[in-house]
């Protein structure tokens, strides 16, 4: 054990409940950068503690939740939204008084008022949300490097321990995040539009193609070299993971896909009435978003060398 | 002039009607391969053939489509959809007997009734869709790789001479393409989903967060790095190519948009109801579609190193 404050880490005890793409890139991230005394982990029997530390990506594992956390510094919760609540209760009455609670999840507000109410009063809870993923899933497809350059946003409730939030903003900082603060419902909204209807759309239009007869569905994926491609990148991402996003968000992706359909639809009636203005100025008001996005440097995920669309 | 058939040039002179990104790397490609003794080039006063030639892209640009065609014996039509008849009526009756036309343009039934009708009985027509491209438009926009490793679709007229098809295929494969040869009407509906859809969707979805308050718009730009930037990057692309593609694919784009949307409403009923089984069932099929597309090698365009599918 260090004694010098220079290299003593962040969270002497670190427990990951839920050990998947997200919770394994961190954990990876956290070793890097030194910020983890010893990390633990327990989820549920689908052996992927067990795989994360084989892989060395923790160094114990637990058999009941209850027990990984006793001893944390920081839990980090990480299992789809769905399962918070469950994995809240049973942790909850074990948590070490002082302990920070964070999570990764896609959605604030269902975090805030699933894992929340299981918290006692001496933990602080600093919900999370790292913008980063990619179309794999497991301990074997993270990466140390999966949040270099991204926005991790905070959605703290009022009465957060202000040391405890810092705290957790150091965390993402050190490994290459840009934090910012915001309200859990604010969160949602933004990210119905950014993230959550995207992927909607994705998993429609390829389950659309997939609906095909077979030799034009076998042909749509032999030259899908072309926007197709994008989307079904995006529709190989995780079902659980985004069955409970989409129940969990209801209300603010539901409003936003209600706006898309009715644009969509006026889009689809410009075409069928050859209406090439209408056309010509949407597309054309598109590209000024795209140069927004460039100006904040956001254009790219990590490691994309050359973008392409292919027409 | 050489004599050596080995050094000899597949063509010996070419022009392209048009010149934007499509243009500049055909007529790139073509020098990298030694395809062509010279390149000429005419377009409508917008100064991208004076660009092309300034980029040494073209050796020759001329006052008119006549005189640019007049001794050329590969014409490639490389101008938006729309545009096509216009150009064809232009140089028609100024073609020399036995030259070849091709074109580059994303519809191939708009391209056979567009163009062709206005090709003397002594010239060979092999319309073509080398599908590749970028966001990117205009001359510097062009790169000689763009084609390597992508489809060329050739969708002949039955009459077609089968020596011009040869000389064309060859072209494509020298360059790096992979051809492969239909129906025009086949290669519209096929590329209504591969293509047109997810650019129209990409369109829509683009325009529908233009349309937000002005502080959620702000932020869904700042947050962007997610699924919604891919959507921003294909809805970069031209809005002349793509207004005349959505205009003459019109019935192909629009029997898929109502599958889509059909799709859709019925993904959104799910969510309004709760039907976690629908949806997991539905993104859990989806992957299957990717794990094909990675089978035929088509997971990437050229130049990405790494993909990243943000949460």
């Amino acid at each position: 054990m260090s004694s010098a404050p220079a290299s003593q880490p962040l969270f002497d005890r670190v427990t990951f409940i839920g050990i998947g793409l997200i919770g394994s890139s961190l954990a990876r991230a956290m070793r890097k950068y030194g910020l983890a005394g010893s990390i633990g982990c327990y989820t549920t029997g689908d052996g992927s503690m067990e795989r994360a530390q084989a892989l060395g990506v923790v160094d114990s594992i637990y058999p009941t939740a209850a027990e990984a956390v006793a001893e944390a510094d920081l839990v980090v919760v990480a299992v789809p939204i769905g399962a918070n609540a469950a994995c809240a209760e049973a942790f909850g009455p074990h948590l070490k008084a002082g302990a920070i609670v964070t999570d990764v999840g896609s959605v604030k507000q269902a975090a805030v008022r699933d894992i929340g109410p299981h918290l006692p009063p001496n933990v602080s809870f600093v919900p999370g949300h790292p913008i980063a993923g990619t179309e794999h899933s497991g301990p074997d497809a993270g990466f140390a490097e999966l949040f270099e350059g991204r926005w991790c946003i905070l959605t703290p409730p009022p009465e957060t321990d202000e040391q405890a939030l810092a705290k957790v903003r150091c965390l993402w900082e050190t490994i290459g995040s840009r934090v910012d603060v915001m309200d859990p419902s604010h969160h949602d909204k933004v990210l119905a539009i950014t993230s959550h209807l995207p992927h909607l759309i994705a998993y429609t239009i390829v389950g659309t193609a997939d609906d095909l007869e077979g030799d034009v569905k076998q042909e749509v994926i032999k030259y899908s070299a072309s926007g197709f491609r994008d989307f079904t990148r995006i529709a190989a991402s995780d079902p659980t993971m985004w069955r409970d996003v989409f129940l969990n968000n209801r209300e603010a992706v539901l409003e936003i896909v209600q706006r898309f359909t009715e644009d969509l639809t006026a889009l689809q009636r410009a075409i069928r009435w050859g209406e090439a203005d209408t056309l010509f100025d949407l597309f054309t008001r598109t590209r000024a978003i795209r140069r927004g996005i460039i100006d904040q440097g956001q254009a790219y995920g990590s490691g994309i060398a050359k973008p392409d669309t292919p027409e």
